[in-house]
């Protein structure tokens, strides 16, 4: 069978083969140590799951607009006023079956075949994809360590070109856990009106900061940048929502409209029900947050200790999110029982296979010299899984 | 802002017009007959509702893989098995957000740029649009009256080119309720393999066929045809669960493998919970499809009968679905308070205007000449409905 030429150039995902190793080990009794997980430990808050049996039961179960309830755009608007003093019209807000539909709907509205966007090495796996799938071109961004592998005017004036029409920002970052200050979003805002790129704010991490940091959304630093942004947020990752498939997008109503049509004829409305479960989500009861953001800051504390403490070891220090990339370079080309470590596929692979703890190469994310750690795992876990890096590292010469 | 192209293409919603306006004259108070429901007015049933909420107890609140959960592959199997003949293994099978998701999968993992995908007229609104969406292009095949509006191997071999690459057939269809006999798949079956088109057989309705025809299913007539098509159904219409959006396909396990990486980048897995309801959709107590198939038999004989007893009007006799096609083109050209009726779409207008009724106009079928109404609707509201389409023709002259 022949396929289209875009879903060839779908990378084939390079932890796909490490976190389905990983699953067949668990299934043979092993104890895996699972540093892979990109979702929240902890259920979803009992309001929510309250909140969406009431609407089973008062028969929320039939189509509803594609582009979503206004009951739950009211409640996202008043979020944004509340946590990024940004105003919408239920006409500039979209609901989509989690942040990646947003995404998805946002970049087939925009791109035409060529069309370039700009994305910040390293990044989440799904972007490049997404854009090849919208028939566009990504170009991977080259950072700098000193920048924290955060975009710059200096970065970005190296990679544009006359095709440049969008940059994606992803403040807390996946996989960097690291955060943009206010100065640094305007700067960019600078930028993107000068150079007059569309932004694409991923800010799905935003409640996940740990230290002095505050997190900002580019779109409300002036008018220029409101008007050229797409807001993508989620309930995901702030409510422990990953498998409800809830996400959101704010921004100009002419874009919102197309995004809505686009999505009316790929998916419709994302699942009614869980629509009016969001509402309680985002009016209801919020001290599920500060306990969620603690009990992670807690862990990224451990996780910085503990990898301070390795001779040899380094990362990128965590402001957010829930992830440690731990830069290996160190021990890349050492060599383990023989074999040479060539790469941070291979570093992962050895873990997995005579330490039985799983975690996630950096090249899936662009970044090779690295290994991405979430800490999504109770602490005890993470404290072993920490015992057993340390002894392969020790093994290594 | 400069959109795509793809997205610029898309047709504005013919129906939107008028579905729009008799939602706000309904919130007026107006007491609108509303024949333009695409989904059924039953509530899911109770044990599913219960399945759902038992699958948020136990906390399948997570992601799970993006293809979908095992127990409801195994679920969609054993319906195969059970209605359709239809051997799959788990490889085969991916579970969407909705049968809309799942069109937009494979046409996206099919089609290149010029691509071409043969399309019956009249047509449900949304596949053209969704060919556009995934770059391809859809070309419409002028069915024939006598051959009740269906594709035939002469309707095909006119639209044949160089370029064509898919065929979708849509049986019971939307919009014209008919069903395609053992044989008339057998035909398309054989020029498919003689032109090696690939099939997509969008079999929704399935559950919904009210005389002595039988639903088949073309991949199940042989091997071949088996090899080149893809099955796409969902649970929407079969269980009343339209708002919770669940689609699955079955087909060639190269083409499920790359559909299932596109939606792991466009939208991950359908809402986890609702798998775990879909298992019982499937696979619990079934008496809910006979008795909505019988009431919606029920209104489909009187339908007929009403349309049947009106001079001029005539229809396409719908074997299957719940929608009733009336040829209205002998009303069309004719006068209505001193204005000439000249489309299905001036011919709604002013049927909402002055008789509160909806109906959706042809064209956004692509068959001018003709209206559709839902039987989505109790027998109360669909015999008022037409007392006003009587009084309504009466004064045009």
């Amino acid at each position: 069978m022949d396929f289209s030429v875009k879903a060839k150039k779908l990378a084939p995902s390079i932890t796909l083969a490490i976190t389905a190793k990983a699953k067949e080990m668990k299934a043979q009794g092993k104890d895996i140590i699972g540093f892979g997980a990109g979702e929240p430990d902890f259920n979803t808050p009992d309001n929510i799951i309250a909140a969406c049996k009431k609407a089973l039961d008062e028969g929320k179960t039939k189509y509803v607009p594609a582009s979503g309830i206004n009951e739950l755009k009211d409640a996202i608007i008043a979020k944004f006023v509340r946590d990024n003093a940004l105003a919408y019209k239920r006409e500039q807000i979209i609901i989509s079956t989690g942040g990646k539909q947003c995404l998805s709907n946002a970049l087939n509205a925009l791109l035409n075949p060529l069309d370039e966007v700009l994305i910040a090495k390293p990044y989440w796996v799904s972007y490049p994809d997404l854009v090849h799938l919208a028939d566009g071109v990504p170009v991977i961004v080259d950072t700098d360590e000193a920048d924290s592998y955060k975009f710059t005017r200096k970065n970005i004036e190296a990679s544009l070109t006359e095709k440049t029409k969008v940059i994606i920002i992803n403040s807390p970052n996946n996989p960097t856990g690291t955060v943009y200050s206010r100065e640094e979003l305007q700067d960019l805002a600078d930028l993107c009106r000068e150079k007059d790129l569309f932004i694409i704010s991923d800010e799905i991490y935003e409640p996940l900061i740990y230290g002095e940091e505050k997190h900002y959304s580019i779109a409300a630093l002036n008018e220029d940048a409101y008007s050229r942004t797409l807001v993508v947020n989620a309930l995901s990752k702030a409510y422990a929502m990953t498998g409800w498939r809830l996400g959101y997008a704010a921004g100009p109503k002419d874009l919102i409209k197309i995004m809505s049509n686009i999505q009316s004829h790929t998916t419709s409305n994302s699942t009614s029900f869980v629509q009016y479960a969001a509402v309680e989500a985002l009016n209801g009861d919020q001290s599920f947050i500060p306990e969620l953001n603690k009990e992670f800051r807690k862990r990224r504390d451990y996780m910085v200790e503990r990898a301070e403490n390795v001779e040899g070891l380094k990362y990128i220090y965590p402001q957010g999110a829930f992830y440690l990339m731990l830069d290996i370079r160190f021990f890349i080309g050492k060599s383990y029982k023989g074999e040479v470590i060539d790469s941070s596929l291979a570093f992962a692979d050895r873990l997995l296979t005579d330490y039985n703890v799983a975690l996630i190469p950096g090249s899936g994310f662009g970044l090779e010299g690295f290994v991405r750690l979430s800490y999504a795992i109770n602490i005890d876990s993470i404290k072993k899984g920490f015992d057993r890096i340390e002894e392969f590292l020790s093994q290594l010469s």
